[in-house]
């Protein structure tokens, strides 16, 4: 189990810069349960199927993640149907942690989310994105994948 | 992937030589999902875990289930909290197939339901039960697991 620290923003755009990241994953997610306290996801990135339980909102979370088998991925990817996410994810260790910007597919095409993740808690409070950011969706429910693969994208 | 051909029948009481049978086995089991068509159920019997996956109702369904680990089961757990069974379980081979007899504990304490599962569909079809049952119930939504763990026992 581990807790995650992260702030996230709804970008305008990709940085200028992105052709020198590496190169992005590309995610499929789906939702086996989802509700405002907590929600049940299974991934396929790349070869790597991972099934992950998230309990809690905001700044803090509590994240439970297991590696999965192609099987079991396949037995469970049929119950997602009403909450799936396609997505690009590029990545990028920055000093204060890890910076990610997912740009969205499918239906939620042209939503790019950064979110990053930090060493601890003093560094995601006073961390200012360098990037042209919309605003800060952290706190905001819409902004989470749960509910962004089942109600599409948020009206700004 | 398999193919279940079974008959459920509704029973007053245990049979009258359940002593002789093998000991029966603890199960508790929990729903993650659960609709018409289709459920995703997770299982602990003894010390063995499985995830299982069935598709469609009545006399055959499909049905599909793997082995999990306990470190899986208990992430998988917190998210079956609004549906759970607790049943003992006595088996029974006979020559028709397997007889299984679930006596509920819990909410459901005093259900009592037997199921054959028969080696081909005309011996099910031509099969009748030699204990005193109170009714068939094969076809009967509200006998299904997954609907007695939301809705408890039915009205007969």
């Amino acid at each position: 189990m581990s807790e995650e620290i992260e702030r996230k923003f709804l970008l305008n755009e990709l940085p200028a810069d992105i052709a020198t990241w590496p190169q992005p994953a590309a995610i499929l997610q789906g939702y086996l349960q989802k509700d405002q306290h907590k929600d049940l996801r299974i991934r396929k990135k790349g070869n790597k199927y991972t099934l992950t339980a998230k309990h809690g909102t905001g700044l803090v979370r509590e994240e439970n993640e297991q590696e999965i088998d192609k099987t079991l991925f396949d037995i469970l990817w049929p119950f997602t149907a009403e909450a799936r996410i396609e997505k690009l994810r590029y990545t990028r260790v920055i000093d204060e942690g890890e910076m990610v910007i997912d740009k969205y597919l499918g239906d939620l095409s042209g939503l790019l989310l950064m979110e990053v993740e930090f060493n601890d808690e003093q560094l995601a409070r006073t961390y200012s994105p360098p990037l042209n950011f919309a605003k800060e969706v952290t706190d905001d429910p819409r902004y989470r994948n749960a509910a962004l693969a089942a109600h599409g994208t948020p009206a700004i």
